[in-house]
């Protein structure tokens, strides 16, 4: 049974961007050479351990194209596999060549970021903190890459600016005072929206949680103001780190008592993992 | 005088999604405090040395939100600078924390390009093959990358799959030889294309030299290889080299006589550079 | 200093979809009386006291038909007014002929929409609990609703299926209880999030408080259960009462304990105020 | 047979609109529970008597978020029903919940302007005057809400601005005199579009039927004058009455003399009628 | 004073469609040779003699590519020209070249349509029938064929399928007789819509009349037949004809006692008329 | 086996542009007389001797109307037919009809490309130059139209602005020289992109074929003059002929050693040939 595609129609404006810059003049090359009719099947191919992410979306890249051509597929998204074909497409020649660098520069790229997720959720330990994703995405893919992030065993921070409240600084210092600033939050924003609070010191963070602040976020602290800072919390609000989040320094934050870590690089600069398509030499 | 944004209307497009999924919910943090009238302003820091790219993508987010705000620059796209401010928006607070975002997203991920292109372009040499791009590039962003590429001292492979013919293994098995899928694409693409021939042996250089290839294209060869064919094609048809392409090895592939090397990983997998937006305390 | 239009893209296009199917085939009748440079003044005139809401989007259809014409208002969006003239239009007479209707089909309803909302503000009187709004928005214009639900005094409940959790029968039997259903979602939906849960009965209510609820909806309760249930929350939820909350039983709410009301009279069945546009007879 | 959907490419977008607005950032709750093929069926439920309007719509809706989800009616559009199912949906459980509110709010607006439709329809007699509906209609609904009111028994007036001339004051005041703008029109528009001319007075009306007007709206007449005014009319034009036609003022209209009254109301205020999908309890 | 731009957002979607077709790939000449900031100025040439038509969708063209282009016209559309400089436009060189093509494809298309129409007109003479248009229009292109089909001298016929009724032999089959179907088009178009009766035969005429039709079209007539149908019409309804209308026939046309000629040559088959843009050598 | 529709989107917008302007306010007529489930067939029938152009646009505008219709046809894109049936069309009257118009106006308008493309090619010899077009097309109709072009025997000249450098005058200009020009157009390029440089006398054509230029354009010349050109360049460069080449005179040009002769009367002035749809009487 096929897998429906469900992700927005956001979504599938940004396949039909990508699927016009590709082929906004046609496949010279292609077109040249190969009958309308003729068919050949395909497979994806891992060249390095990684987990599968975009499968709905190749599907969609190829429907789009052409929806007559077939899909059989060895995993699920959000699989970690090894190097080796995990997948095929079967159709038109002239239908895959078109599709092809689409649909890899979307599997390669949202694979990517499943991947390096796993990775920072494996540094976290078991045990420690949550890793969340920011709002620091590839324009037009924050819904494919908070995705990826959910199948690399990470979790969403809020969707956009309006789906959560997250009071900073330039917020506090318009309303007059962190108090003011929740209060002015509380009483405009959605009830079923949590407020967090940005600090940097531990005074802020006192008046964070006198405030009734949901959540707090500490920006840029040492690995030691982090531990004084969850004592301070000691449960009453959910605490997130933020800021100067690099790979190595994962395993120290495993038990300073926070709740959330969350990184931009996971989806800003997760390098493409390497998936090819090759075409079967028989047909 | 102001710099017009005359990217293409599907780059536009681009825009307004990436709005669109961060805003469209609103912003109910800065609705909840600031006065729709309050205006304050912000300067652009880089925080590592780097080359700026997407400023004209910067304008055209910003008036997007508010065609009232103003921004002055102090270095223009393609500058390599150092860290520190190189430019200042100012406007409604409301306006320029919904842009905010969005415009960093892309302003870091083209600058990004720029800059890994600007040290691939480097290692290549003064003298040594020119580094062009592929289509191995974000989804959507293709039209972003390929100028970032540029105001890297890159240059762009072919825009898509019809603004340039290449020749690959499935298309000659296809046609029956090189020579054959060359004289069919000939007859077909619009005679200001060029047209070039993907090989991995030095017999299959040879017969596309005999075919009268405009370019060819050495695949995942040694550098020894590389060498020899660049002997063999003696200035017959452009030689571009691609495939396992790293930034290691471009310093050994300086002198090999290449024209061309190409490489996906400086629009693919190009980390985000470190810009942000820094409210003035006092405005 | 004019207000910027700082809805959504989304909002743009229904504007754009409503211009369009009053405009595909012109104004023969404007086209063929008035020549194309005359102009001429109107004054939008209210003829029932009413809130006023939408005047961002009056002035967004007008720029969309003719961006030279001017406003001039006395009042802002949420101003409650008596019959009388509010506001005045300037420009070619074709395009405000162009623009009238679909001016007037957007600020009828919405100010409708602000008007009914804050008669049942005043309805639930001051300490009562909050009015808020629900999914059950007209198609397209769930952004100008809560929009205008809150010029009227009102408040809102989630945007969307995305910007809240909301627990229902269905969910509950498929997650095997209400605990369980719970902590699936938290599990799942990102931290700022808050979780609310329907319930029918007390039983119901106390698994929802025991399962860490955020917030509980109190579904087609009589009101004396509903002063009970509150007894029960104590505090521990955010308590709504939702169902069968008609203009006439607002009043026997207001001290029964609940936080929050919701009504989606206000917004789907919003009957239109009667405001007109008046050419002034001499220009 | 499906019947096919075949409203305009517009009312597409409304839908894409709609349901983008809803589901932009997912369903938190659903997404969190069920797996992705567990399937449920649900009944379409009337809770109060009314006209069926809308049945295209929620399938498009529905086919939008997931064509494989099937239907079942035992009803058409335009069948005045009782209280009860009269229709059913299967398919995915995650498909059927996202696409729920916005099905509903189409088919509970569109019913609603059916029924109330209805009601007016029959208070004029079968015999007395037509009714027909305005250009006052929701923005962007306009083909939906005047195939509700053709499906409670009402007409159409004019589409649009294009499709029908109608002469006002101010169109009067330009041309100089009501024959200028009437002879205007004609050699202007389209011949197969007619010609109405708004008339406040008996003078006024003269003077359109001299002017050969097709047609002749009676402004804000008192049911006397009305009377008269199609005595004078004495089947030369079409007459129709508008302004202050209220539901308990219909019933005096009915043996006027009158061809047509216009309401608006039936389309900008017409209530939700109560619809709701009830999911079954096994399946 | 600016010609505001007021055609429908349809035809703006199409200068959008047709920019993107040729500047999907940017300008590698213009791009690689002129400075950003460097502009020029260039006026636009009749080479023959024409009637001028396309000057809102000419600034259009030019405003979606650089607003600050500006534009100085000596005649205004419908000018009857002879060859030799009718405007020019000043702006950046690059800004110019991206839209030459385009305002000239639209321009000479236009103002084709335009100047065949004035010749038909003339041999229909002034006191012919009226020269109108038909749907065999350029797909995308009825707005602004129809509006320079009104520039030539010409008049419109029904915009399109749902602005008027035009009732052939296949409805009259389906409907029983030529009084059916236009009893049932009466009931259920909009009241200010005639109904036209197709006929092919003095028969199927006088079955059209007496059902009451508005107009009727002589289809495929002897000039001879079409004077006997006229006298039979007497008035009673407007006479159209229609089919094998060539240019050489229409002086025998004139006193016909024809109300109405349509033809579709002149918007589908309408040649270019040669307008070029030529740069002005100093600047 | 169905041919799939593999067109770009932008063509998809073109047709849905199309269908919404014929469509919008429905089929008055179709709609009052059929009921929804009557069906009938219908053939297309070639009135004249012409080449087919359109099937799949005329499939995509059936299938955007009603995709339950089904076509049989007994030629494929690209045949030269003689006057008669040469396909069918089963499905839903109204569907039919509504889709008949569009259908009908992009077939005549491409099979006309088509039909005067071969006529042209034809006139130049099966050893002349080849035929090409230009940019000189219907605003959005490019591919459409470069596509009949090729379905008539033509060849394509470049797609757009950026896939082929074309260098003239202005370039020249502001370059400096020929060489400077060419040169900078080299060194921004993508390196498959060829480069033609426009001439106007033999001495710049002597500096175009000096400066390296892949391609050189004989604007306007005389045959003479054209002789002494191909005879300078000598197999150099491709030698394109351009401007001032009307049907009679292509004879003429058959021996004179061009290798290119581009028309833009094919595209932009090809008059419709004449196919229509003929409902079956019986069904």
């Amino acid at each position: 049974m096929p897998t429906p595609f469900r992700f927005s129609s956001a979504t599938r404006d940004l396949i039909e961007l990508a699927l016009h810059e590709d082929l906004s003049l046609g496949d010279v090359t292609a077109d040249a050479i190969f009958a309308d009719d003729a068919t050949i099947g395909a497979a994806f191919l891992a060249k390095e351990p990684l987990v599968v992410a975009g499968i709905p979306i190749v599907r969609e890249v190829m429907r789009q194209v052409d929806p007559e051509a077939t899909f059989a597929w060895s995993v699920r998204d959000g699989a970690a596999i090894t190097p080796g074909q995990f997948g095929t497409v079967h159709g038109r020649v002239r239908s895959l060549l078109r599709a092809e660098r689409v649909m890899l520069n979307f599997l390669r790229h949202m694979s990517g970021v499943a991947t390096i997720t796993k990775r920072y959720v494996a540094a976290l330990g078991p045990n420690g903190p949550k890793l969340v994703d920011t709002r620091k995405t590839t324009p037009g893919f924050r819904e494919l890459e908070k995705y990826a992030v959910r199948l690399g065993g990470g979790h969403n921070h809020r969707y956009n600016l309006g789906s959560g409240a997250m009071i900073k600084d330039n917020h506090i210092a318009a309303a007059g005072s962190i108090a003011d600033a929740v209060a002015k939050v509380r009483a405009y924003a959605p009830f079923l929206t949590r407020i967090e609070v940005e600090v940097t010191t531990l005074d802020e963070l006192r008046a964070a949680l006198e405030a009734g602040a949901d959540a707090v976020l500490l920006d840029n602290m040492s690995t030691e103001t982090m531990r004084e800072a969850c004592a301070i919390v000691a449960g009453r609000a959910i605490v997130e780190a933020s800021g100067n989040i690099t790979e190595s320094r994962l395993a120290e934050l495993r038990d300073v008592g926070l709740d959330i870590v969350s990184s931009g690089a996971i989806t800003h600069s997760a390098p493409n993992v390497d998936i090819s398509l090759d075409f079967f030499a028989d047909h």
